[in-house]
């Protein structure tokens, strides 16, 4: 069965479950045991948070999760370092690098506030922001993962703090000093086409033929050739996608490079063409969307 | 006087104004005349929306706005080609680039149910979230800019379509076909001190010595050492960040390079040194941080 990254239908965030079992039913969390279930060539889609993991920290919107492994079965401490490479961790890595949303369920826990008192219950779904090594209380080297809740749609809660715009900018009013005053300076998106097409690439770009390798994973970013929303509307198909580094999505969105009807990369301020794109036997590229884009930096220039 | 982003103390979203004189001396639009308040070094922080611009449309949360430049001041009609280089567009354009809000006050236009009916007002924070060029309804090229509402703190409005996150994720529940289901996979903010430490290096990667050119302006991106937030409380000051290229941010942020005490740059999986890091004169680097960023993701291997 494929895996299903976000809300499970009929499971709405506060359903409750008696056990493991139900969950699994449920289609919630699959794993019986295990409480990442993921791979890292898929992600992860679901984790159990519970109580008695000494190195967890729960803050509502906000959790730090330790990874798997290295645990003694029987009393949950830590008995030897753990490995990013563990299938669980991996999936963690994974949804982290995509932004896949990852379905939180908290069970019992007596020492947060935020864990039901009893029964297991699905809290929504949260991003993975961030991870790191650490040596964890019981000595051993720990992996942790950073997670925030997406609010929900029409929900009225404030935003997770990480990801706050503060809307007085770098207005020069003084606030308190604890405050640190960020803005968003791009948000990069995918989508299920996005995915696909990366998958044809195993992350490789198409421009300069670079694979971004992180700790647990590849990189790369999805480029819509003709933009996604107004006032473009270029359609999410595999035909308008492009497997980018971020380099190279940055300049192609930014009308640096467009392309020719022969898929030459185009140097947009000399005119001159760096190379080939590179293209999978599979990935069909529709020239009307090629057009579009190179349309959008070029009208009314001597190139246009 | 500095040019101030993000909302004007004292005058809250909704205010009104009598006349672009009112405008100007209440700080929230600086010009008399011109539309657009910025340069391309600084941004643009706040721009008119008035009638009788051909091309602009207006869909609430969504503005496409049309740049400076070309236009018969009694007609308003475009009489030549925009240019990117002028100042007001170059603004949109930088503060798209940094992800700067921008103030925007709309004027009385008959065309649009979002106007307001007389006087200005002033309706809040936008992003740039992206521009390009078209032929006009007037013959011409023009520059045009899409701006996104940026959710008030509190607001219960949804957020802007182009920032929606889908919570049904990618679940295999088909949704109606309009629907593009995405999510966010990489968010990059910016702060006024992650700006001053972009400026020393005129945006130039201080690990590959990359600048990306794109069409219009340069762009970096501010890499916190220590990250920001939970569970590493990084703080934002010049000592704990630096600029780099979007693909030198990634493989920095998850940890396939940190640095070495005497600042080299250091490969994750060889732990080879691949070079040292720039650093401008101005610009001290805290090794405490530094330190911390490399126990992040070395802690419990052999080079940890």
């Amino acid at each position: 069965m494929a895996r299903i990254f976000g809300h499970i239908k009929g499971q709405p965030v506060g359903t409750t479950y008696n056990n493991r079992r139900e969950l699994h039913d449920a289609g919630v969390h699959a794993p019986l045991q295990a409480g990442i279930s993921g791979t890292g060539k898929e992600g992860a889609d679901s984790i159990v948070v519970s109580g008695g993991y000494v190195d967890d920290e729960d803050y509502g919107d906000t959790i730090v999760y330790t990874g798997h492994g290295g645990r003694d079965a029987n009393t949950g401490r830590q008995v030897r370092n753990q490995e990013l490479s563990d299938p669980g961790n991996a999936g963690l890595v994974r949804s982290e690098l995509e932004g896949l949303p990852v379905r939180v369920i908290r069970g019992r826990n007596p020492d947060s506030p935020y864990a039901p008192t009893s029964r297991l219950r699905y809290d929504g779904l949260f991003r993975v922001e961030s991870h790191g090594a650490k040596v964890g209380i019981d000595g051993y080297r720990i992996w942790q993962f950073t997670l925030a809740k997406i609010p929900e749609e029409g929900s009225t809660t404030a935003a997770p703090r990480s990801s706050q715009t503060t809307l007085e900018g770098f207005a020069d009013t003084p606030g308190p000093p604890s405050v640190i005053e960020t803005v968003v300076q791009r948000i990069v998106r995918s989508t299920k086409v996005v995915q696909q097409v990366k998958a044809w690439y195993n992350h490789e770009c198409q421009i300069c033929r670079l694979t971004l390798s992180v700790a647990g994973g590849l990189y790369s970013e999805g480029a819509h050739i003709q933009a996604l929303g107004s006032p473009h509307y270029g359609p999410d198909v595999v035909e308008n996608v492009l497997c980018l580094c971020p380099n190279d999505h940055v300049l192609f969105d930014n009308g640096a490079i467009y392309l020719s009807d022969e898929l030459k990369v185009i140097d947009a301020p000399t005119g001159e063409a760096k190379s080939a794109l590179f293209i999978h036997p599979s990935h069909r590229i529709d020239p009307r969307y090629v057009a579009y884009h190179r349309a959008r930096w070029t009208t009314g220039t001597a190139r246009g």
